[in-house]
């Protein structure tokens, strides 16, 4: 029998606290047995909620801190004022020191990306962590990367992107080779910023046999599904991400309006409740999943501040799979094998944009003047 | 009376040609009698259309040219190839030379702002132009912008965008001072990439009778509608439109599977059928709308391209309203006035970086070695 996956749970995050967390890791144990706890929080709070759950009881060890991360702290003064004592800082601990395999937090995004970045460090040949999300699409589920962690990017910051979210794809979406877009503003090769034109051609260059690099990709195809992997910088994947939510949001509040509109409407979603709680699943990009840090020495995911028990239990299960499934040892293997081709890619990046035919506009004629 | 306004259509244009433009511009012509038309295209192609809408037909004045821009056509070779021939030049052109108040064209958007650019030029003290999109909210309607004209901007870009889109929002939405806001990945002022934090405090300067600027909104403020005008660069705007488009798509997709997944489904949506057909309406950014170039000496409004005759007497509404409201004279009247400020704002934009706070990570301690 494989050994038991431990999970550090930061059980004062999100806004809800332990009320959530607790029942969360309840109900992921009940899908998932053979799993083990480490609860960091105030035990006072999580007392009650545990005894609810005897059986989540037996399979977790508190350890008690008072501190805890305000869900609109700043990042740096969280750092700085609660580093080593808060409920967040001691479940990524955990994973630094090996006591935990990975750590779940649905606590205030920022700070826990400060904190994992302090406290994990970057993987060697990764220079800036990413956060990446899992996205329901027509096709099933897309990772999108970055959606937040690193403001901006070069040719090679995307080049590890593609690489950490074809490793993630592997790792969680069960496919060998996952297909990789890059997002622009068209699939024209001559559209787009220099960076990500750049970028392409060294994806293309790269050629592993463990991403098949699709090319361009707009912001349509991420719901469509596409690719696999969906590959921007943080600035735009962050307002991609709460615009497809946003619309979401919009559209349900939509639906609500119009279906209580007159009786006829208010009957027919009565009868069609069961379509609408399908819709209602399947709808937020984030609700029912986590984010996940990558390019750090360890396994931390974000859970949704706001999402509920069964949300937190997804957040728990994409950890486990990703512990399960080796995620840092894939992103280790297919960086080790594209900087195979490193002095190729180099030499690349550097004659690239010299080359590089311009925006199609600025190709035009001079203006009519006649 | 007021003169009727003129518009110049570039029938050719769009996925079905003269038989969409012709019947949408009837039914604008039921709504606003008071219009004239020139339309610019294939007269053999146009004449059938043309022929069931007697009292349109009275209202038009073709003009013939048998060359048409492709849909597909790459827009600098589109502009090399059919510069002064095409339907869509033509339609321009009629602008340029004062024949038309404004040109509607659903043709492909690259060679339709490729040959605005060139046929019309920018406004004085305006760079560069915008692609401006009317975005459905919860609370109405908000112009979002620029959604793919000009990839990348500095702060003054920003501070450029912000004006035109106030003065879009003047013309269509009817509020004398429209709340502004920029889209960043937060509402924190120490968020974001230089640019648009550069911005912000430029837009606070200007502090416009005109304008009410409020800061950072994020993606998922656009559909709540937060502010009346939403500033963003074009790479990141064009993004983001597409996602909210692909999100629509994919609730709808999901909504028809699960409506039919068993009777009582299927029978709570037949029930339900005039909320369906209500979110339809109000689901897509751009279907029933028009997206506007702004920034040019001349009035141009783009069509969807794959939309219907009724989207189509949309764009051809908001290209009515902007003439009637002086969009071009509300522009260079708001950038006069802001110009007035431009001593004080260059010492800013050139003092402001320095000034800044670093963003909170970078603000971190050391990684701890210990």
């Amino acid at each position: 029998m494989e050994k038991p996956v431990r999970i550090a749970l930061d059980a004062m995050g999100g806004d809800f606290g332990p009320s959530v967390v607790v029942p969360g890791a309840a109900m992921f144990l009940e899908r998932c047995s053979h799993t083990r706890f480490l609860m960091f929080g105030d035990r006072e709070k999580i007392a009650p909620f545990l005894r609810a759950h005897p059986r989540l009881a037996e399979a977790t060890e508190v350890r008690h801190t008072s501190v805890a991360v305000g869900m609109a702290d700043k990042p740096s003064q969280a750092l700085r004022a609660t580093r080593r004592s808060s409920s967040m800082w001691m479940a990524i601990e955990a994973v630094r020191d090996g006591a935990a395999d990975c750590a779940v937090s649905a606590g205030n995004t920022g700070a826990l990306m400060a904190m994992s970045k302090v406290c994990l460090r970057s993987m060697a040949q990764i220079d800036r962590p990413a956060l990446a999300a899992l996205w329901p699409t027509l096709r099933g589920r897309s990772i999108v990367l970055d959606v937040g962690a690193t403001i901006g990017a070069d040719a090679q910051h995307y080049v590890d992107l593609a690489i950490m979210g074809a490793a993630m794809a592997r790792s969680l979406l069960d496919v060998e080779r996952p297909t990789v877009g890059l997002l622009n503003v068209g699939v024209e090769e001559v559209k787009g910023i220099e960076e990500v034109k750049a970028a392409s051609r060294l994806l293309q260059a790269i050629d592993s046999p463990l991403l098949d690099y699709r090319g361009f990709v707009e912001g349509d195809d991420i719901g469509r599904g596409t690719v696999d992997v969906v590959v921007t910088e943080g600035f735009t994947g962050n307002i991609a991400l709460k615009t497809a939510e946003g619309t979401a949001k919009q559209i349900r509040a939509y639906l609500k309006h119009s279906l209580s509109a007159n009786w006829k409407n208010k009957l027919g979603a009565l009868l069609a409740r069961e379509a609408f709680e399908d819709l209602k699943a399947k709808l937020s990009p984030r609700d029912a999943n986590g984010g996940v840090f990558l390019g750090l020495d360890g396994v931390v995911i974000k859970a949704h501040g706001g999402g509920d028990a069964n949300a937190f239990s997804g957040a728990i299960e994409i950890g486990c799979y990703m512990v399960r499934h080796g995620l840092l040892q894939k992103i280790g293997d297919m960086m080790s094998l594209a900087n195979e081709h490193a002095a190729a890619l180099e030499g690349l990046a550097e004659t690239a944009p010299a080359a590089e035919a311009q925006e199609a506009v600025t190709n035009a004629p001079p203006p009519d003047a006649a």
